[in-house]
């Protein structure tokens, strides 16, 4: 049992302990990291983070230029993403976003109940747990897009909310957003495009498929995505934009701004020059460029499953492969074994593989010869 | 409007800009943050942080390093409140673990209602609306602590849980945690220790006054406490301890965790390192040292304040001390204006310092002169 030490030890002393810890901790520049949705982030977005450390947007008065570069953040994405929106919110990621949507649904419409792909990410239970929502899960199609007649069917008096999925987790699939927001002229419909937000703008001149909405479709009320996933950027930053002004906010008296309209108090703020930085040094270039060669090394990945005998459930939309198996668990865990993290999928039961900018067709080589064998 | 660069700009450009925006930030060396309860972190704590910046908990497989470093802290800091608890979770401050803390209180219980102390922080608020919990506010006694008396009358069938604040936001005051435990057999228990953690367990031997609680004390469910105020370490860091395991748990499968406790799903984690490095580098000593300085720094301020016709509000009970006065935004958005952060009261209103570590004598003087003026 660790125990508060009495008096201080010294720095080298401590340093030596740290540095011991960190040799434990899986290092995304190995190459073994198959199963992330996070990568590497920029490295001039690492130097910059550090350089924020304190800040703390629960408290904006005291970090104007934290909070001026903010509104540049919040302008340039909502630049990329298109179409007219009302407000954005800097969360720590898509769960946090994906429960202020919820919340605003809930308070807003006095309902409660949330029709939600198969496919959503387990977040949307923990929001309905935390807000007393009552879930109600919409079966997928062929190719594991939301079954959007479904929707329709289920919609009643009682509907407060609608979520389509833009990326999902277990197979990067885009469910059909237009079709959905059709339906939803009285209803709140909130999209999920944690993963898929800064792939799918880029997938269209790759020659892959159409960037399929924006706010130019009407009936979208709020719409999240992370910088920290293929924003290339440190964590934790997720934007959320809405369409209309939150009608929720707590007033914080004793501090410099008036009100939060965020879950988290304290907000540490450091990731949000650190995504200013990158998307400037990239650009809407280096992203293509970085999206172009996860897909095409996603494409080299199924090549080579496929030689070991495993089918892809479904063509891959964006950078993530998942396979048909049953009961991964055993071969996710014994690969851990030998170091790699992949993942697995359980709708249907799969091998679950999320190909990022840190993993090279080298990567594949050595994950494919081990799980070979 | 910025928007999102076709190409990328150079690293030189963007880095200009960046500490173009640095500079509006108030900084705590400066000595002129005299309203935050945060300050600058341990300089072990920072060298550290910025090791693990891409480490994150909630997805704990791939961080075995920082995971074995959270047990130690944990423990640490278990030993340091004393007695009996059968779990810790890391969360992002105060305002997340008192959101679970409610929501628990709510899922177990069955029941909504809510005794909140009238001095209890605004994250309170936030809880209960997005809990659907029904807030019901307790008066305080002439000292600002809660009125016992006035929580037994309000206790019935329908309370799910008591709140006591162990250093209010706004006087650091302290409720009768011990007495209001009492009443508690059979209702959920939290206290929010988010400011008072890190200094009431050096009081004592500074001759202040007894620490007042720990998990000795019968009744108490859940408890926590910030180290990214008090604790000298980095943002976003607070702990909650709680005396049963969590009837709440949301499943993760494709992560490398089998569930997660927290609201927040990818969970920033070098704060945790961070916070191992700099308990240990102070040790019980250093804190004491610091708590001791820090309420030295407190009684001049009163004694500065007493000089130019301010008259505190209590005697100051730990490192916060505010003062009568009516209509105090006028002169905290003048001191605004000549750079100085200082805080406000609502209840009573009045003027409200924080005495962190990084402000001294020389800045309390400082401050002195201009707000004479």
């Amino acid at each position: 049992m660790a125990t508060f030490p009495e008096k201080g030890r010294t720095e080298k002393e401590i340093l030596k302990e740290i540095n011991e810890a960190k040799k434990l901790d899986l290092d995304f520049s190995s190459g073994k990291i198959l199963g992330s949705m996070c990568t590497e982030p920029s490295h001039i977005g690492k130097k910059v983070h550090q350089m924020f450390l304190e800040s703390n947007l629960g408290n904006p008065g005291l970090y104007q230029g934290t909070k001026n570069i903010e509104r540049k953040v919040h302008e340039a994405v909502g630049s990329l993403i298109g179409g007219e929106y009302d407000e954005v919110l800097s969360v720590g990621g898509a769960t946090e976003g994906n429960i202020i949507a919820l919340w605003r649904a809930r308070n807003v419409s006095g309902k409660r109940k949330v029709l939600l792909p198969e496919s959503a990410h387990f977040s949307f239970q923990k929001a309905c747990n935390l807000l007393d929502m009552e879930s109600v899960y919409i079966p997928l199609d062929d190719e594991y897009r939301v079954d959007v007649s479904a929707i329709k069917d289920e919609i009643d008096g009682d509907t407060a909310a609608v979520v389509g999925i833009a990326g999902t987790t277990e197979l990067g699939q885009i469910d059909p957003i237009d079709e959905i927001a059709e339906l939803c002229d009285d209803i709140f419909f909130h999209v999920d495009a944690a993963f898929g937000g800064f792939v799918i703008p880029f997938l269209k001149e790759l020659g892959y498929q159409e960037s399929c909405y924006n706010f130019e479709f009407k009936n979208i009320d709020t719409y999240v995505l992370d910088p920290h996933k293929m924003g290339m950027s440190t964590i934790p930053l997720g934007l959320m934009f809405s369409k209309e002004g939150s009608p929720l906010s707590i007033e914080s008296p004793y501090l410099t701004g008036k009100d939060q309209k965020t879950i988290r108090g304290t907000r540490a703020s450091a990731s949000i020059p650190a995504f200013w930085a990158t998307l400037n040094y990239l650009g809407k270039e280096g992203y293509r460029e970085i999206v172009k060669v996860c897909m095409n090394n996603t494409r080299y990945l199924i090549e080579k499953m496929g030689d070991i005998g495993f089918k892809p459930i479904i063509d891959p939309v964006m950078n993530i492969a998942s396979f048909h198996l049953e009961g991964p668990k055993r071969i996710v865990e014994g690969m851990a074994k030998e170091g790699f993290n992949i993942s697995r999928t359980v709708n249907p039961p799969g091998l679950r593989f999320v190909i990022m900018p840190h993993v090279s067709k080298t990567s594949i080589d050595e994950m494919i010869k081990v799980l070979g064998e």
